[in-house]
């Protein structure tokens, strides 16, 4: 049986015999007797194992090294006055597999840059087992949010011959040998990249299927290295027909909310361990986000709300230019005291769909900004009228090859359609308070980085 | 409201006003009134308006094209008598964007050749909206199946500096300029691979947490033109650690059988669908595959039985080599009649990573066969004898680059690990009974075909 099969039953258990296979995680061996502090996967705390001399390999058993696979027979033991609620007391101890003394991940605190070396070891640690436990519930909770509400799921293609974004920055996928640049002579007949968005597509299926979301990889060759940027992430990308941009707000808020009650409910003990080890302020900081709605502000009102604020900014806030991260950290920590979107944002430094408002000067774009990790969600209402959105890409210059369909769709009855993107390890990292991306990713890629 | 609503409530609507919006799926128009079948992408079947001479733009509303969008404000008369249990009786229809006389997808039978060329609007036909509706709630079924077991999803990389199949066939990604080719000034520093399968990886997390998955795009630059073959994939990958290969078949038919059982109670208007129109043993077949154990037949036993078979081969089955086609469908349709686990074949056309039997001859792989698609799901036990699996790869002239962590796992507490990987795309055709990849991938991706 499990860990998790073992607590969940646990009163039915009391006394009994029975087995488990796991890891070690320590194992204190005394002259007569010696605890093994087990992990089998499924939970994040131990399970503490005691043996003593009764055992016939007791002399190995005290030998076991950290890491080692074993498997125990013994009897459940209930305790209920203790912090530490059962043990079990083995009779049988068989080793599987010995990790040996240079098991690089012992009983101690190693540091996250170390552990990231150790990227296929690390989720044997109680941290990044909350991690990634974590990280797995809600990838499921995003999905069961937009199913419940009966969006469909799309996985729009990671290969494509367009930049869903307009800003370069993109990796070229090709099976010419090393050296040959003719791409016409190339698996697809022409240069393909990774994907930096899967919008475009959804867009497109949105005009079949009213609601749909992405949730898939993308990429960004960014020479960036920050603890925010990685080359490959998972975004979460709605698309809503018939939908303006407060429908947009509606949805963003229910999920942001949605996942941070999941979190709450189904991890629990990870949840205190975020709290008593990466980020004392974490739970407080999530409630705070759980128990208002959220505030809007048009970016114009906002610049004027830094720019009358009592504080020295190293960058001057300005009408129609972007947010820096000390002006968003003003707005969320001091002046809201709550997650707030941005509406309403200069066009020439928003992409080239996104709806020209009747001011011929903002477009009907919104930022969700976030204590603690900044920009959260970005999205926006898209130019459904084709003469403007035409307009505004010969403004910028940019020609609509790989795009021509995304073009029609605005001629072959398409709608008012919204929609938002939110990469999954922002959401991760604001959940958890982890503020390094490489330790919310398994092998996470990141400029001359691409081990495991 | 969306129709879905209407539908779920629809006694509640009766004789009152409500308000729709979709698209124009077709549009007969007579003298002095006219019916407009509408959806809105929230269910499968159009909702019929009628509409008449009330209408101020009774004139507008007769030309109103195939495939625009329009908002509908209209009574709801129901007709429980009638096949079709009621129709809306329009007091306003608004035109949100007319189609025009062009759009491609005409009222009338296409064919998918043609709509595979309209890969952006096909899924405003009845057979891709069902389609992509049973990809979407069987990709959401995927995750309860394996989360309500308490496996942890394992989003897996991408871009990865290993060939997990050691067979080639991977496509290279760069940020170098076309031409350039000394990979140490890439991105990464080095050559790296879109991947081919999260096996590996998953692997190394079923290490930390007993159980777990994968689900995600995998890649083959294989040049095939075939109509089961695609260049961009989602695999379903899981990985068990303390498990053997009969704990892996379990899983795999547990799965299977999930995955119909969903498809039949959430999609019954799709399925009845694709077995009115796509084929009509689908019904049948699958239900044939719900109603008893799968069989087991090891891969020495099953040449054996096509040796006897009173059956003319194109190929001649042989001891020590793989299945053709041909041998697949009489070993599911004729002998067994059910679905069959082929288990224990040849090491010499199995992958490095499977465990040797005792036999030295044969591995623990198994290969599930299924009437109609053939081989659906390939797993192993995986070799976790650390010399057994060096000595192999010595044997393939299989060096360890970029696998050495791979290969440590099993120094450090490597246990009995088992798992498959079932191609996403190969289960939904056989749940829909489709027969070319192209029709259940949004954007399909094979050679010289990268539009979209």
């Amino acid at each position: 049986m499990t860990i998790k099969e073992l607590t969940l039953d646990l009163e039915k258990y009391g006394d009994k015999t029975i087995t488990l296979s796991g890891w070690v995680r320590s194992n204190r061996a005394q002259k007569e007797f010696g605890f093994i502090m087990l992990n089998d996967g499924t939970k994040l705390t131990n399970t503490q194992i005691v043996y003593d001399l009764d055992l016939s390999n007791f002399k190995d058993v005290q030998k076991i090294s950290v890491g080692s696979s074993i498997k125990v027979i013994g009897k459940v033991y209930l305790t209920p006055e203790r912090k530490q609620t059962y043990e079990i007391k083995a009779s049988e101890i068989t080793i599987i597999k010995d990790a040996g003394e240079n098991f690089p991940i012992q009983a101690k605190r190693h540091t996250r840059e170390f552990l990231r070396e150790q990227a296929y070891l690390r989720p044997r640690t109680n941290l990044y087992n909350a991690i990634f436990r974590t990280r797995s519930v809600l990838a499921f909770a995003v999905h069961q949010f937009f199913q419940d509400k009966g969006f469909i799921y799309v996985q729009s293609p990671i290969i494509t011959s367009n930049d869903g974004e307009g800003a370069g920055e993109m990796f070229t996928v090709t099976a010419l040998k090393p050296g040959e640049k003719d791409f016409s002579k190339d698996f697809f007949g022409k240069e393909v990249f990774l994907t930096v968005t899967g919008q475009l597509h959804a867009e497109a299926y949105a005009q079949a299927f009213r609601n749909v979301y992405t949730f898939g990889p993308t990429f960004r060759s960014e020479n960036s290295n920050t603890p925010t940027h990685a080359a490959e992430f998972w975004m979460i990308e709605p698309e809503m027909a018939f939908c303006d941009l407060n429908g947009n707000m509606e949805i963003a808020e229910e999920m942001v909310k949605y996942l941070i009650k999941v979190a709450f409910e189904k991890l629990p003990e990870e949840m205190e361990l975020f709290n008593n080890f990466v980020d004392k302020s974490l739970i407080d900081r999530l409630e705070n986000v759980l128990n208002k709605p959220f505030r809007k502000v048009k970016h114009h009102d906002a610049i004027t709300i830094l720019k009358e604020a009592n504080q020295k900014f190293e960058y001057l806030p300005e009408y129609g230019k972007d947010l820096a991260k000390e002006h968003e950290k003003y707005l969320t920590d001091v002046h809201f005291k709550s997650p707030v979107f941005i509406t309403d944002w200069p066009k020439d430094i928003k992409a080239f769909y996104m709806r020209l408002n009747d001011d011929n000067e903002t477009v009907a774009a919104v930022d969700l900004l976030v204590s603690g990790s900044g920009e959260l969600i970005g999205g926006s209402q898209r130019e459904e009228r084709l003469e403007l959105l035409e307009k505004r890409m010969q403004e910028l210059n940019m020609h609509s090859d790989g795009i021509d369909w995304y073009i029609k769709l605005r001629k072959y009855g398409g709608t008012t359609s919204s929609g938002f993107g939110m990469g999954f390890e922002r959401m991760i990292m604001f959940v958890t308070g982890i503020e390094n991306i490489r330790d919310v990713i398994s092998f996470p890629r990141t400029p001359k980085n691409c081990d495991y």
